[in-house]
């Protein structure tokens, strides 16, 4: 177990992370309720890092190094909003299964990294650069152990939940690889990608937070919806700071999405925009599998003459909307309006 | 779900693995248990492919792929036996953690595939090979997410023993990876790694099936040590068939572990026995990362100098014999013997 003054060394303090992700205007607003979302948090924290420890110290200190420092804890911090705003006055009911669904997405990235050979993640070496490929495997498949034992406290039902997010969180990856390269799929075809690979998971987390509270079906339902609309919009985000935000705000270098050619929102409206031999170029230059800086920055050019980042953005908005109706049969209270303030902040955050 | 007549079509009938595990001689002797075995693989292999459909074609056939034809489904069986051996009539209660223990073996050796580059395995390519890396990565993921949810039926304690082998198993690789051209470590670290890799697994695959069946603790630690010492007598064999199996039975070319630089006793000990330009030689050969055919064939020659393959034969029947001996608190039966008889297979096997 990390004492919390030991937590505090390796993670930047609560009220940075609100006041970079809301601006420092929402940090005066949300005064009143940083100390107890500081403290689930930190509670989350705990539990997560007591399952790290494991019996060689290598392994410990590689899913340390992932699960330590960076990392916006945006699942963690909707599930104790969320509880919160459903009554709780106290989120432990929650906490292994938030610190569960975190190191869920942390072993998702670590192979992701795998996968799309990236060398950066969150300001410094990925796994995979900083220890090497068998060790990024073994890290993933441990964290994806520990999240399950954490989650083994829960009913059964909701351990399958959060076993059918990552099962669905599998194949979006595997759907996204087979459209490497493929400028021509659809924006619904798009949109099946990033539902599996990230708003499945924070939909499961949410609707699962919603049953531990023993909230009625439509409740959960709700949770469920805004999960997954959050989800959207935030990886629309994160698809447009991919081309458009500051490399050293966002802790890796851009255009990773250009580089992999992996499609995105983004570059799927471009291509569609673009004419004659714009778009013979941008799919050229899309489908290389190495890519010179010079020609990712003409990915980026070619992708300015369309209106692609307005189009992306514009989504953002939309989904980000629908998140917060969906929130309508919840409760008022602060911790609804900040549901609504994250969701919107999922889609105006610069990184 | 696969009917038994499409499963039969995949695989071997399990005559034919029992008569290659055993010889045809106890093919015979056993014949009493046999229906009631096939029975109990065939309905732990319908759990088992109950789970694998995922929503996406393509992932749905990596797995089935991985899971299918092949393999010793030596776990289901010395599941079944056991629990046949506590007066069991139905193995019925342990078909789906059997088919989630048999998954996590899979998944291990999906992902152990991608960090040794292994080409085959069990007679045709990899799931690295076949499907690329993306897809082996997340197929090894996809398994481990299927194996807990068919764990979550089982009480939080069996779960937890499930996820602490599995977290033991990640050690073990990591362990190994460290061990990587290092002939110099001991037989108890060499001892250290197979127990964290393959011998925490099957032990614990064995000590829930005595959990399930109500069994009294000195039962459940009976079988506990039973797992754990066929699990170290079953790698011993393997780490000596992968110097001198016949490649046609083994479904994969010899010397993958001088290949890989993994230490093994067999290497650990023809290392400790030569000296002079011998010894510097096989330090030398073992320690290159790419090594030719006729290096691999020098180092086999050189085990072939010192009672290396002997000492090896010698300690896998006495893990053999301690498993044995470890059956001691269990009732006489047939099925007893049958786990005895499963205990001498593990190191008299010739695939």
């Amino acid at each position: 177990m990390t004492s919390p003054a030991e937590a505090a060394t390796h993670e930047p303090p609560f009220e940075i992370l609100v006041s970079r992700a809301f601006g420092a205007e929402a940090f005066f607003e949300l005064g009143d309720l940083l100390p107890e979302l500081a403290e689930d948090l930190s509670g989350i924290e705990d539990r997560l890092k007591s399952v790290l420890q494991s019996g060689y110290p290598p392994l410990t200190e590689a899913v340390l190094y992932a699960c330590t420092r960076g990392g916006k804890r945006l699942r963690p911090l909707l599930m104790a909003a969320a509880h919160r705003s459903l009554g709780a006055t106290t989120t432990k009911p929650v906490h292994a299964l938030a610190a569960s669904f975190q190191l869920i997405h942390t072993a998702s990235l670590i192979h992701d990294d795998v996968i799309d050979h990236a060398d950066q993640r969150r300001g410094r070496p990925s796994v995979l650069r900083a220890f090497g490929l068998p060790t990024a495997i073994v890290a993933g498949d441990y964290l994806y152990v520990r999240a399950f034992e954490l989650a083994s406290e829960y009913p059964q039902a909701i351990i399958l939940r959060c076993g059918e997010a990552c099962a669905s969180l599998a194949e979006g990856e595997i759907l996204q690889e087979a459209c490497r390269f493929d400028l021509t799929i659809s924006r619904d075809q798009y949109l099946g990608i990033v539902t599996r690979k990230t708003a499945t998971i924070v939909s499961a987390a949410l609707a699962s937070v919603g049953d531990i509270a023993g909230s009625t079906a439509s409740i959960v339902e709700a949770l469920a919806a805004y999960g997954r609309a959050v989800g959207i919009a935030f990886q629309l985000r994160d698809d447009l700071l991919d081309a458009y935000g500051e490399p050293d705000l966002l802790g890796k270098p851009l255009y990773a999405d250009f580089r992999e050619g992996n499609p995105t929102l983004l570059s799927i409206e471009a291509y569609q925009h673009l004419d004659g031999r714009a778009k013979t170029e941008y799919e050229r230059l899309f489908a290389r599998h190495e890519k010179r800086p010079r020609e990712l920055h003409k990915l980026r050019t070619l992708t300015d003459q369309t209106p692609a980042s307005a189009i992306v953005s514009a989504e953002g908005d939309r989904w980000a909307s629908a998140a917060i109706r969906a929130l309508d049969p919840l409760p008022h209270g602060p911790y609804r309006s900040l549901l609504e303030r994250l969701a919107r902040a999922a889609t105006t955050r610069r990184y």
